[in-house]
């Protein structure tokens, strides 16, 4: 395509926004990061994604793609070079099924795990997410969820890789460990050793930092 | 493909299933609807569906395929015929959109607008169901969301047409009507008057017999 012009809105240290970098990078699309201040909305979020007023949102010639796994869906069927999805149609209903289970099944309970306050409604979470994560376990058969190569569901799970190990360290919780989910413990260290990923994370210092303050503020906030 | 075995795992009044069966119909797929009782699962249902124990479930030769809308899109890849989803990325980008919004802000917001008791958390949701709408109303620009022939977005969105109308009359409400959004109920009309929906629904009056039941003991048991 002649003129490309591409840009994402976006807020570093977001896994959903993260999936859509990974995306991106995978099919070596040049882009413009457009960083937002989600405390204060830029005209140009609010103008191109009215509805949920949210990140990410990918701009390609003008035309605004919403929702992360959506956009890496897009990013798939847009660009040419290396496959997001498989080709075969049951593979693709699996890798959407599991791409879905995983915003569905696992970013809500996580998150409760960590930052919520009340122990036994922090213990159901944890048991939750748990939950998730053996289902997650037995599926993964081969290197990546992918096979051989990492491909959608390793994308849209890149929040287990990255920010889980993270926030169970700032919130001293033992929620994914090599104990009980040693297949998933293997993948999340492969995936982090591609080239492709580790160019797209965020640093981690900075994102430490900041989901450790959010974590003290909602600690104290409930003395 | 030779020897086709397709199965449909449902109950009759769901709308999830419903979509399974509009994309079947569209395309021509011969099958075997098995009736599923939720309140005593079958084996077949766990086996199908260890996850989430749900319908709808698709078996096409012994492989399930479960969450309706990855096996609506399922059936637009596996089967020729008349498309679902449309071919352009950017427009498959935003029939897959506008079918989650409809999941994630559609169903539940008119759901609680039926069956919520509490009069002040009835009033919320009916607002956010309605603010919903006015998005599908503002999209709507042809005779259907996909244009000329209805695609994912209808078919996604069949809720609308057929279980609204008849929940807002077992609860006496006025959730969708013609003044407040005349595009989506023309739209409407126009969609339950194509005969592959017609021939896909399930018939009213034992579906609104159940939900007239369900609607009472809620409201009884909240005496």
């Amino acid at each position: 395509m002649a003129q490309e012009n591409v840009k994402l809105l976006g807020v570093l240290g977001s896994p959903f926004v993260c999936r859509v970098q990974i995306a991106l990078k995978l099919k070596g699309v040049e882009y413009e990061f457009v960083a937002q201040d989600l405390q204060n909305k830029s005209e140009e979020l609010l103008k191109y994604n009215p509805i949920h007023k949210k990140v990410p949102v990918l701009v390609h010639n003008e035309k605004p793609i919403n929702e992360s796994l959506v956009i890496v869906e897009y990013i798939d069927e847009a660009w040419k070079g290396k496959s997001i999805l498989p080709t075969d149609p049951y593979q693709r209903a699996l890798a959407r099924f599991w791409a879905k289970f995983i915003d569905d099944k696992v970013f809500g309970a996580a998150w409760k795990s960590i930052f919520t306050i009340d122990e036994n409604e922090r213990e159901k979470n944890v048991k939750e997410a748990q939950k998730a994560f053996q289902f997650l376990e037995d599926e993964l058969k081969g290197k990546f969820f992918g096979g051989e190569k990492f491909g959608f569901v390793d994308i849209a799970a890149v929040y287990i890789t990255f920010w889980i190990p993270m926030l169970q360290e700032i919130a001293g919780l033992e929620l994914l460990t090599n104990e009980k989910f040693p297949k998933l413990c293997k993948w999340n260290q492969e995936f982090l050793s591609e080239p492709t990923i580790k160019e797209s994370l965020p640093p981690r210092d900075p994102i430490f930092a900041f989901f450790k303050g959010l974590y003290e503020k909602i600690r104290a906030s409930a003395k």
